[in-house]
């Protein structure tokens, strides 16, 4: 951490000093009973590895975390989290902010929890989900509160590029970091990145990279919207 | 590591020597898709504090642990898994063993995996589930290969002994250590436990200690076993 803070001041321009930048982080936990749940995997690395790149051009940073085994990176304001609605309470909660980075695996959807743990007894429940609230696109059509970069993620099987790109639209946001999360990447849980970034301009891929070098470079982007 | 050695040196007899015991830990995850899972809670403290008290005794000790955020115990060999059918798969190939202790949250049930991520098109998916192989009654009833001291878990919100004495009595186990994992006791993830014993003999409360004190009266009755 005193490595971490010394290199920061050698970085030169902070040239995110001043802003405020909120970015999720990890998976959530959707409770299915006292005992079991349905979690999205994500280790946090990248999300994590953001928020400390932004805080070390000087941002503030608020980054709000789901379950992860990850320690807090130095700098950034960290609040933990276990579900969606938890997770998007504290987006709002930390919002005005010049920037919002969702990188956050969030569950699509969630059980109505009970008090009680399932029994095995017979047949496999059927569990009935419900969807969580959509956050990237929630904050994205914030009426006057809309940070002014939104920047999404997109785990996606199959067609990368056209799945993203639907995806920017449908949202709302700015950009979209997409990487394909298929068997026999590696990305998931793993320590690099390929990732193609999604703007308004088109799609540009991005050479695969440790996460914290993606992370760097995502937080040099952010920073040339600020300049 | 070296004060654990010389601490286990210092136990005095080392009455599992020569012992075998297959002890499983932490939860399983069962894929929904490539970037979903159905978990169970469980940090894995205490089955890995039950494989490091068994290894301080003497035994030779195969700890069979779903994912956990734990470093290995000391002395003990450990078989990383993440499904149930992995676990199963890993304890059978485990065996011949004198004691087996699963202390594993082993997910009820399993998900039929997807290649490809489920998109959030229109209405929440059904999640079909199909049960998941009953590791503990199945050992419990292995003809020839049973370990001679078969020991289950249960977690209980509830009429806790009943419920674990129907477990032990169904499962076909020698002991159930059943704990209440009620919203409130801490338990889940805490570094306390609050156990009944449940064994031929009836159901013996053991008073609230921390996981580690619960691992070594347990460790120090299946020595009793085998003294």
């Amino acid at each position: 951490a005193i490595l971490e803070a010394i290199v920061a001041r050698l970085d030169g321009e902070r040239i995110l000093a001043g802003r405020h930048v909120v970015v999720t982080s990890g998976p959530t936990h959707e409770p299915i009973d006292p005992v079991r749940y349905i979690a999205n995997r994500s280790s946090g690395r990248q999300g994590h590895a953001i928020a400390a790149a932004l805080a070390r051009r000087g941002a503030r940073v608020t980054l709000v975390s789901g379950p992860v085994a990850l320690a807090d990176p130095a700098g950034v304001a960290v609040v933990r989290v276990e579900t969606a609605l938890e997770m998007r309470a504290a987006v709002l909660a930390a919002l005005p902010a010049d920037a919002a980075v969702f990188c956050a695996a969030v569950a699509d959807w969630r059980v109505e929890a009970q008090g009680r743990k399932i029994k095995k007894t017979g047949a496999p429940p059927a569990l009935a989900l419900v969807e969580n609230p959509d956050i990237l696109a929630e904050v994205s059509r914030l009426e006057g509160r809309r940070p002014r970069l939104v920047v999404g993620f997109a785990a996606e099987t199959g067609d990368l590029v056209a799945q993203a790109t639907a995806k920017r639209a449908r949202k709302g946001c700015d950009w979209i970091v997409a990487n394909d999360v298929g068997a026999g990447t590696g990305i998931m849980g793993g320590a690099e990145n390929e990732v193609v970034l999604i703007t308004e301009a088109g799609a540009e891929p991005w050479p695969r990279a440790g996460k914290d070098a993606v992370a760097d470079r995502l937080a040099e982007r952010i920073s040339g919207i600020f300049q």
